[in-house]
């Protein structure tokens, strides 16, 4: 696909129909707009475009349809893989200043915000309304555009499932322009293919996201978490399927190791709990019934001590609930942070091969030589592993690391897991994404891309390749 | 679409592949198959075939999409709008013998089963087993495929949501006759578009789902509802918004007026605990603190009297729960009897426009002349209502059916409402789809046919026509 260069005209016209100070072009743009979080796949937008409303993104999405530009859809660029990268150049629509909640529907227990609402954002404003929205992703600068755009999950998924599960209705921008309303504040619905659950995690290739309607839930009266060390990573991970297995509702269950909470220590600057143990389960339990969240986490600390746990430590003070949840929130910064350069894995597997999935990946730190801290969110079988360049050559990091991630996707396959359970494909796990579906879903998935965008115009070059490969 | 008309090769190869004494032709094949539970579309199939796997549905899709025959998936038969009826004739794929359940997975609490396990087998077993299965559509006999294939919903969706939110993956014949298996037992999935949720809720059109993971709850400990009678519809129902605001997590709350009721103590024979009221809300709540059920039962009873209540009864013993869910499973069974011909509209909306609708419909009754009762699920917006012939002459009874109908979804579009909550679209609904979408949308769900589905063999003329119209 031959895309069009933009010209002074495209300018010009994208000018006129926006407000002038908010379209930027060339050394006007920051160079923060070629690349997301991680930072591995860099390219330019030839124009920058800080959208205001629905009628502005279609009216660009209309004319860059017919000039054939390339359109990429840009939240607060907290991603991991590329999906948010003009990897073709063209127009990028910045979301961020649509950030505004629209209303708030006590009797539909619904939200209504634009895309760029913070995550952050979202969840203090229904929290003050006594309202609850689950989904929880590590990253809190997020824009809910972007959670929706990659159905992220979070750490409550074990209680509450994922962000597709809170999304009632969108209004999407596609990509010839026009504007189509998806489900709404309705609860059920079964009238024909649901695009609205299409449009959830297809990370920006299908329409744009002008305005979501998200689900919300009463806020629970009480929350507690139980921080649990292990001897071993193995035995803290084998405990979480028997965790599961007593059915005490767990909200969240995640695990980390000490060398990755040593590095959140420093990164922070603020001393964690407890340090003397290797491995540690975070668990989380919140209710309305203050009996019934004690009953399930006295239990689950019972069954963690049958099972190994050196201590159980309480976490209901205000400072040590800070202290191990910026702790947690960290983890990624702080990895970052101890290497020169880092790739991740995001797979997910069914909960039970978590352990063996873990030890696969120190296994494989053995015979690579290769640092490969990890973290995660044992109690959903989502979990981070990160591939730490430290001092090696680029030519041997390059080659270490296409071997790594080959080996843990094959694993994860034969785990009857998925290349990636929040961070999505984007343009950097493509290779991955053909492996694990092969030829006959791939060529589904890039019928559906055509169906929506012939010309392959908005974010090319992300999850299904179609012309850009 | 000029379908081949199949002769007497295609069934000879069919009996090669198949053990003959499950493939039935002409006036071998059952009426029964010749339609659905409400029977107002009526079309034979040119062979049936008791499918036992995933094997031999795949072999007969590659065969029927080589000489391009037509392929209709059936389960119990158990819908509302033709959309298990062999409008094109070819082949009929019957799964009810494909009813076993393969495998409870306590570590990732799911549940692996074929599509033709009834929906009342999987309940009974998995609670045998201390675990739940939350969704619950009234027909209790209908297979879990078919509940698959509709995103049924039931009573339980105020709480619990519906069969989507429990559905982990799929295993697939598409129309190519390639298997692909979608999901798993996995928690969290963002690993390219998710053709799971788009198979989910396709009613049959896009693929032949012949096994499905489905995610479990712990059961819970402590369920118990309230039947609630009001001197009128409108009071009952406006009550269901303050519930709903008062936060009090109902499981379900279904609405009923007296006629209904009194329809299913004729039905059924049995009598009802209470029918002195015009309108009834029953609720139901669950969990597993009894403090907390019975803190949540106890505000609603209060809040319903403070709105008006005449009275509250708690359903607790297995004598009152049999009277009042028995009637409750037999409304749609009781209005038909009750008539010479039915048809029924489906449509959601949000739950604050419930009362307003229920009045509207009753405004229609009487401008129409036309009897027009309803009930339904009014936590969730969904609502089933019902157009009854009675002595009306045929010219009559389709046009003003045609005219209700017409106003009833045009009202649901301005409430923000959807054409079906749970029964799908099928051949019935199709016009109503087309007018509620646009053109736009329409086009997308064509597209996404076509990409499955090129020739148009699977379940032809259903929710979107392509060739077929």
């Amino acid at each position: 696909m031959n895309y069009k260069k933009m010209d002074s005209q495209d300018i010009s016209y994208i000018k006129s129909v926006i407000s002038p100070e908010r379209v930027l072009t060339g050394e006007g743009i920051s160079e923060d707009y070629g690349h997301d979080e991680l930072g591995g796949v860099f390219s330019m937008p030839e124009v920058l475009v800080k959208i205001m409303n629905t009628e502005e993104a279609a009216g660009i999405m209309s004319y860059a349809s017919e000039k054939k530009i390339p359109v990429v859809v840009r939240g607060a660029g907290t991603g991991l893989v590329g999906g948010a990268v003009a990897v073709h150049g063209g127009i990028m629509l910045d979301t961020t200043a649509m950030n505004r909640i629209l209303e708030l529907d006590r009797e539909n227990l619904t939200v209504t915000v634009e895309p760029g609402v913070l995550l952050m954002d979202l969840a203090a404003y229904v929290e003050e309304n006594n309202l609850f929205y689950p989904p929880d992703p590590g990253e809190k600068s997020a824009t809910i555009g972007g959670n929706i755009s990659t159905n992220a999950g979070g750490m409550r998924a074990v209680k509450y499932g994922v962000t597709r599960d809170y999304v009632r209705g969108l209004t999407v921008v596609v990509p010839s322009g026009d504007v189509v309303k998806l489900g709404g504040k309705v609860v059920k619905n079964s009238s024909g293919y649901s695009l609205l659950n299409l449009m959830i995690g297809s990370e920006g290739t299908l329409g744009i996201i002008t305005e979501a309607v998200l689900k919300l839930l009463p806020l629970p009266s009480r929350t507690l978490s139980l921080l649990v060390p292990f001897e071993t990573m193995e035995a803290a991970i084998e405990s979480v399927p028997r965790i599961i297995e007593a059915q005490v509702q767990a909200t969240a269950i995640e695990f980390m190791e000490r060398n990755t909470i040593m590095f959140a220590e420093d990164y922070l600057g603020k001393r964690f709990p407890d340090t003397g143990s290797n491995a540690y389960i975070l668990m989380t339990f919140d209710g309305n019934s203050r009996e019934e969240v004690d009953r399930n986490y006295g239990r689950a600390a019972d069954l963690c001590l049958e099972l190994g746990a050196k201590d159980v430590f309480l976490v209901d003070t205000e400072e040590r609930r800070q202290s191990v949840w910026n702790a947690r929130g960290a983890f990624l910064e702080a990895i970052k942070a101890s290497t020169t350069e880092m790739d991740e894995c995001d797979v997910v597997v069914p909960r039970s091969h978590v352990a063996e999935f873990i030890k696969y990946t120190h296994e494989l730190a053995e015979a690579s030589g290769m640092r490969i801290p990890s973290f995660g969110h044992a109690g959903d079988g989502n979990l981070h592993i990160y591939l730490c360049r430290d001092d090696m050559d680029q030519g041997t990091w390059e080659y270490k690391k296409q071997d790594v991630f080959e080996k843990m996707y094959e694993k994860a396959r034969d785990f009857g897991g998925l290349v990636s359970g929040e961070h999505g494909i984007g343009y950097a796990k493509r290779m991955y994404l053909d492996e694990q579906c092969g030829p006959c879903q791939m060529r589904l998935m890039e019928g559906i891309k055509k169906a929506f965008d012939p010309h392959c115009i908005l974010n090319p070059g992300k999850v299904v390749a179609l012309y850009g490969r």
